[in-house]
């Protein structure tokens, strides 16, 4: 049988929204290694599924392991690792998850293409700074890293040889000095009821 | 205030589903350029979201202006492109979205690895071969995309100068000779349903 039309139109984001409980968006925490960026993006997924949302953390030293697992660490592989969670966040985003990347992201000029990416095709884009000092973070130190880098045995570690350029206008900005995971995660979730970022409810 | 721990439990898949209406599965479309796979997975994707199921579609095409925009068509960049989807798909699935993935993935390697990347996760994988004869898809043509290959306008064209592996084992196959987009979906929704494959029916 031919096909009468080979482009079969899709349904709009108005349209998907109808059957979706409620609109996609990106929630992209950045934040120094350590800072607590997974801690509160996997919290704050938990919490999220738990409300009914549809909801899924992009963790970025997850996707090390499989879709980024052919990228180092210098800037220009840096750059690559954040194009591409842009694109699939922005994929999950346009398919109707609440999608929470959680990656260092360190330079501005990354970040900033991400969310230009997300506007032109017109998709909620919440930058989240999971802001939490470098001496905090290095106290901290779960995986031993930045004890590795201070040492030199591992290079281009953001905050040690390699630069970390804080959000200019983050829409969120968390302070792990004073917040849990559970309260930040409950924060940004308030926030983002306040901004009537919930339609459906 | 110090984390008492820094990885924290994200949901098993189990949990996952409690709140979700449906689990994740990927359905992978394969065949020729022009077979159908775009109409199928589109109308696919509409029929699955207005019965209530959360469902997205990944088209070749469509990756290939963003998050494939660096690779060509050369066997080594077609498994990259594979790769890569199939990664997007596996992340998809794992949120509970019924991911559709409309490739020509001509290769039968390709295809076996993502099926086994998703097999190692426990995550639904279902092969479904566009079965459209080289003759038909080239009848359409709806890109002029054949005629180009044939005058050796491109190069590595799938069913012309590059070749394309039938599926050994396809879970579906769709002879669309036979049937329309409309009825293809239907009948791969009927089949899904089947199997058994979504359990909160």
């Amino acid at each position: 049988m031919e096909r009468e039309d080979f482009a079969v139109a899709r349904l709009s984001k108005e349209e998907r929204a109808q059957y979706c409980r409620h609109q996609g968006m990106t929630l992209w925490l950045t934040g120094l290694s350590a800072a607590g960026k997974s801690a509160v993006g996997f919290t704050l997924e938990k919490l999220l599924l738990q409300q009914g949302y549809m909801a899924y953390a992009l963790d970025g030293d997850i996707l090390r392991q499989g879709l980024n697992q052919d990228l180092n660490f210098d800037p220009v592989a840096r750059a690559e690792n954040i194009r591409r969670v842009g694109e699939v966040a922005k994929l999950m985003n346009d398919s109707g998850v609440i999608t929470i990347a959680c990656l260092i992201a360190p330079y501005q000029k990354d970040r900033a293409w991400v969310r230009q990416r997300h506007q032109v095709e017109n998709l909620s884009f919440i930058e989240v700074f999971i802001d939490t000092p470098l001496a905090v973070c290095e106290a901290r130190d779960p995986k031993g890293l930045y004890k590795k880098a201070r040492q030199g045995e591992i290079t281009n570690f953001t905050g040690i040889d390699a630069s970390y350029e804080n959000p200019l206008q983050p829409e969120i900005t968390i302070d792990t000095t004073v917040m849990d995971p559970v309260a930040a995660a409950g924060f940004i979730m308030n926030d983002l009821q306040q901004r009537g970022i919930f339609p459906n409810d």
